[in-house]
């Protein structure tokens, strides 16, 4: 897996959120619709568990050339072999994770604030999970919403990749695009969808929306 | 840190045990009244907090040769230079670990029955936590205690080295060392006493007695 990622369309995975359906599924329709990255996101499963998952995930999506990021845990990632790491503001430094994983592990960064988005410019994250943009059901851990105005400050001032995260869907993708992100993440936009993989086309479609 | 490790007194941590003192603390004073080895239990801790705590009972124990274990986050253990994981039957494997982290990493296994300790007979672990000897309030997830004649049984039946777990105290660890265990492992008994130096010097003392 390259370093240069595609994150124009990042599925983070939420199986409290899929009605049942095994999350491979979801997984496979998501990445045929056009999603290019996957975050394997578990807050509660223990870790063989969450390994077997991401396994799982791991083996559908390298036919597509989709990377898989684990969220949080880095030691899972590795066990299972996956492309990248995830981690929050309260998970494992960057530094560490390099020095643990080296140089070719995709690691992207959570940043809820400006502040943590001005710190994260000494750091060399993939890219930065700008959370939330708008108020979301999904986590109820987070700051403030960014919003179209906050995310477009951050892009004047910040040299990472922007993967805009929180509240998106189709109708708001090609805004959050315009306002200069460099992607959108979802979780419910398709874990919830009837359809994942149409879910996903159609916001594969939105990121290029004008209206 | 060699892997020959000295199991005989291994404090295992909790930190709502200490009644508000600070963990390095009970650890410096049981580690110079004879503690061997020191496991750190961080069950709700993110990982960077975990990572910091790692470091700095690290910082105590180095200097007195006493190796630090982390409790189920491989990667907390490599972020911290710590000496090993302790992994239980729901954490990574122990091959997994392996191939992550070398050889020279100490692992230790939980096994709380003798299918899982015959299953372990094929795997490396540096020790195997025998869990639990006795009925125990700090652990309420454990399977059915062992006893002083299963773990009798399991001695004759393991090529492992053996750590006894739970409800051991300075009134029982002589019974539970006869009946073949290489050492025990302590919770409250430490974390818990007024005076965690007195208490690891008199459990200490306990392990070669008679009675």
């Amino acid at each position: 897996m390259s370093r240069a990622a595609d994150w124009s369309l990042y599925l983070v995975t939420d199986r409290r959120l899929t009605g049942g359906r095994p999350l491979e599924e979801i997984v496979l329709a998501a990445a045929r619709g056009g999603v290019t990255a996957v975050q394997l996101r578990e807050k509660d499963a223990p870790a063989r568990q969450f390994v077997e998952l991401a396994r799982r995930l791991k083996a559908v999506l390298t036919p597509l050339d989709v990377p898989l990021i684990i969220n949080d845990r880095l030691d899972v990632a590795l066990a299972a072999g996956a492309d990248g790491v995830h981690i929050g503001q309260s998970d494992l430094a960057i530094a560490d994770v390099r020095r643990i994983a080296g140089p070719d592990l995709l690691v992207g960064l959570t940043v809820e604030s400006m502040d943590q988005a001005m710190e994260a410019e000494d750091l060399d994250p993939d890219y930065l999970g700008v959370s939330p943009i708008f108020a979301t059901p999904t986590k109820t851990d987070t700051g403030a919403p960014w919003g179209i105005q906050g995310l477009a400050a951050l892009r004047a001032r910040s040299r990472h990749v922007l993967v805009a995260i929180g509240g998106l869907s189709h109708s708001n993708a090609g805004q959050v695009m315009r306002a200069g992100a460099d992607g959108i993440a979802v979780v419910s936009a398709i874990c919830s969808a009837p359809d994942p993989e149409a879910a996903a086309r159609e916001l594969k479609r939105s990121l290029s929306r004008k209206g």
